[in-house]
């Protein structure tokens, strides 16, 4: 929010902060503490929510070591790099392209390109002044050294791999029935040429990620797209115009109907997390920015006070990723349709007992074995025998009612620190009378239910909000106490972190058994019994209970 | 649990299994499958709930890569390392250390004596029985390579270090008042020279750590230890004696007040996750087992089918962690404490700005702005001129009525996937009639709430399941449905993952408008109308109502 600097409250209030602050910080990584740690568990709680009550949705937890052979095929190995340049002057780096494209040149991915633009425009160092050097390729997968000798192992760059290589133990798990999608939420990692701010762009990163998986020739989620939320929608041709999810299915703006769905789906999530959908619009991306698999990519964009950024990815990935561990694995990472039963020919390969018998009457048993276990030679009496002979061609009627395929998958992506990013940033807000702020997010994602504050720590007002906050902790609601500073000084505090109650314990709690409750984006304050107060907090989701 | 292979029925069920299986898989990287990953997820949630119902208690959660500065502090820089010894014929690699244990001896970790004890004891391979070649050490921590020249950064080998050096972030989130607590809950990695089954040494593991902080003239929990579970203490003097953590604190044997607390709270965590605290006991490390820093560390072992297995170290660590960070960061990691009220002089130096108009009339505002800057020199006509000449010593009394000092910290640090592998091995039951497997864990922590079963799929008997279905996914209960196979077999496949309760859709549903639930355990029966059924899933506290 302009007027309202995210990254030194973030900082101050312990919402988050850069890492490793006592020894100077490190770039591109990025802590929560005591607040940002407790709402973005409830976050992605809403999400894993929204995501699995969809019946046809389940989880998956891997490892963030990979292995090299998925890189390999998924393309991260050989394509995932970015091009940086080097001040010769400051040792600043940047990546070329963010050079480039600042200029307002659209960019082409290519070193030479990148080199002679650079040169062309008489881009400097934005820093010194200086020179830049030349344009290098710098690898954005972190490698992680093991013992030598060993194939590399690298941290993942997303978290989704591990359902791609796992696609069968989920078709099981589903009964083998298509559409079917699965999750994991965990941390990626990318070794960034240049982090920027705060939360957009991290070396060490939180997603959500949604793999679903269909029948090519029935491309339909289970539920039908959001109707009730309209927001903005960009083409690849320029378009602009407002739509509900539905809508732009039906119109053909949205060419794949779970694609659709999942962009309602986002925006409900969106909405439950205060996210203002305002300030959301989906934007198609072009032709040359698609990734060369897919045929639709939509991104979910945010407007922040960084400009619009993409907080979502739904990309239709075709059958690409299964194709490709299918290939460099051997393995079948296959869905079966059922299909109009017909007999085929099919050709088997049988062993020849009888030749086997005829010509070697001690060793057949020994032959036969040896084929049995699927050798192709053996060495009888010294000398080496071609087992392949003895195999013969046969041909069998078989009914066939299945047939397999390569599921097509479409992958809605969430990024969380950039979701964080934005509902921090529309839900800062400065009072209007005071210039104090407030942080007005929804209570289910709120880091603490309420706080407790006896006016003074004295006179028994600190015992007896002592005994509210131990008998709250008891009932499972997650409370502060705070008997430090004024009252005022308080609010302020707990509403710059988003807390929306304050309880109040005053000299009148001792003689009539109630408190204040102050509410935050309000300030209006209530008088209630003390045992009324679980009732009146319980309307949290999350609080346990 | 004897008789039940808990890898097996984890792969084949989705629970756990190892990882990159496609691919031949990768020791000691295991990944949480549809059922494991929502175990685990509330076992966190249990875990989380737990401690943070304490009141003084709060989360971090912070990056895995890590800062070399914050290693080098810790120790682990330096040394963590094991000894691994290979085989010269097959290459298989060992740790020294264990070969040696095996054999029944106490073990010293120290190159040359684990070098001479393996010629000694005439120890080879275990698997060709080839020579082994010499010990080596083997560093634990995995680096992350990143740009040439950067300065390299690992990942961490616990989550602890985060939570010490940003210490002061909680300090001031409790206002300054000590004892607290942080927890956090997130992965950590080891280069294991011999990762060991299933779950039990992992190269990337799953920790819950809590770190608190204590003034060390008055250590003591905010509550008192746990006075109704006893379990069996074993000390390192060799006694044994059944005890609750109450006693077993006031007795002498256990010598930190927290460390009983947190043996308490650990036991309800336990209890609450369905381990079987009978097969639970506290051994108190010997003398030359603790590390340097510990005056006093206890392990919670779980007996398993592995033997007697750490899930849980609880390490007085002294003041160890915040003096070194003080000491490599040069930054405040102190607390303060409230002393009497007294005088002291104070020696403070002051600019002399007399002596500087005197001596530099013109130049003097530069000069003095230059030492407020802190600068010890400045150039004035070409001649460099010493600052701190200008700097007189002044004495000052001063009111004094705090004072620094360093925490001490206790640690209990909970092993996740140890806890998981616990958990199933206590749980894992064969009936005694039919021989099948079924898991008996504790409600709150099975993966789904129930599955809705169509005793046919057909006849509606499909559509009234579904409907049901999705009014309960409607209303936030997590449940399946399958209709793939006959009723008995479906009953034992939720059994083997632990779901409650199945509920069966069958003739009678679409006439009565009834249901029957099947209850995992006992297998009893019951029917019950189809509205009752949200109330009678509704006891699962996580189903997010």
């Amino acid at each position: 929010m302009k007027g309202v600097d995210q990254e030194e409250i973030a900082r101050r209030r312990g919402i988050y902060f850069q890492g490793f602050g006592i020894y100077g910080g490190l770039s591109g990584l990025f802590d929560f503490g005591p607040y940002g740690s407790r709402m973005k568990d409830k976050i992605v709680r809403t999400w894993k929510e929204t995501m699995l009550s969809e019946g046809n949705i389940a989880e998956f937890d891997g490892t963030t070591i990979t292995h090299t052979q998925v890189l390999k095929a998924s393309g991260h190995y050989d394509r995932f790099f970015d091009f940086s340049v080097e001040c010769k002057k400051c040792g600043t780096k940047y990546r070329a392209d963010d050079l480039v494209e600042k200029r307002g040149v659209k960019v082409t991915l290519d070193r030479d390109w990148l080199q002679s633009k650079i040169t062309e425009l008489g881009i400097k160092c934005e820093k010194c002044n200086g020179d830049l050097g030349e344009v290098k390729i710098q690898k954005l997968m972190f490698q992680v050294d093991q013992e030598e000798g060993s194939e590399p192992l690298f941290l993942r760059p997303e978290t989704a791999q591990g359902m791609f290589i796992n696609f069968k133990e989920y078709y099981r798990f589903f009964r083998e029935k298509l559409p079917f999608a699965i999750i994991t939420v965990g941390r990626g990692y990318r070794n960034e040429i240049s982090p920027r701010r705060a939360l957009y762009r991290l070396r060490e990163f939180n997603m959500m990620e949604c793999e679903s998986f269909f029948d090519p020739e029935n491309e339909t989620w289970v539920h039908d797209p959001e109707d009730s939320i309209a927001v903005t929608f960009l083409t690849n041709e320029g378009k602009e115009m407002k739509a509900t999810p539905k809508d732009a299915y039906e119109k053909g703006i949205v060419k794949s109907h779970p694609m659709a769905y999942f962009m309602g789906l986002a925006l409900r999530f969106y909405s439950a997390v205060g996210i203002d959908i305002g300030r959301i619009r989906f934007r198609q991306h072009r032709k040359e920015e698609l990734s060369h698999y897919s045929s639709e990519t939509w991104d979910a964009e945010s407007l922040t006070d960084l400009g619009w950024i993409e907080i979502t990815g739904i990309a239709h990935r075709g059958t690409f990723d299964l194709t490709n561990h299918i290939k460099a694995s051997g393995k079948d990472l296959y869905a079966q349709r059922v299909i109009p039963r017909k007999e085929v020919i099919e050709k088997k390969k049988e062993i020849d007992y009888q030749t086997i018998k005829a010509e070697f009457p001690k060793q057949s048993s020994k032959i036969i074995a040896a084929m049995k276990d699927g050798a192709s030679s053996l060495s009888i009496e010294g000398k080496n025998i071609d087992l392949r002979r003895f195999l013969v061609e046969k041909e069998e009627k078989v009914v066939v009612d299945r047939e397999n395929f390569i599921p097509v998958v479409i992958e809605p992506a969430f990024g969380l620190d950039r979701i964080i990013y934005t509902i921090l940033d529309h839900n800062l807000s400065v009072r209007e009378d005071s210039g104090y702020v407030c942080l007005k997010i929804p209570y289910s994602i709120s880091p603490y239910d309420a706080a407790i504050l006896p006016l003074m720590a004295k006179d028994g007002l600190d015992v007896k909000a002592n005994s509210i906050f131990e008998n709250l902790l008891k009932q499972k609601f997650s409370v502060l106490y705070d008997d430090s500073g004024s009252i005022g000084k308080r609010y302020s505090r707990y509403d710059e972190v988003g807390i929306l109650y304050c309880i109040t314990v005053d000299y009148d709690t001792l003689k009539n058994g109630d408190v204040t409750i102050r509410h935050r984006d309000t300030r209006v304050q209530i008088r209630i019994k003390i045992d009324e107060i679980p009732d009146y907090l319980g309307r949290n989701p999350w609080n346990g209970k």
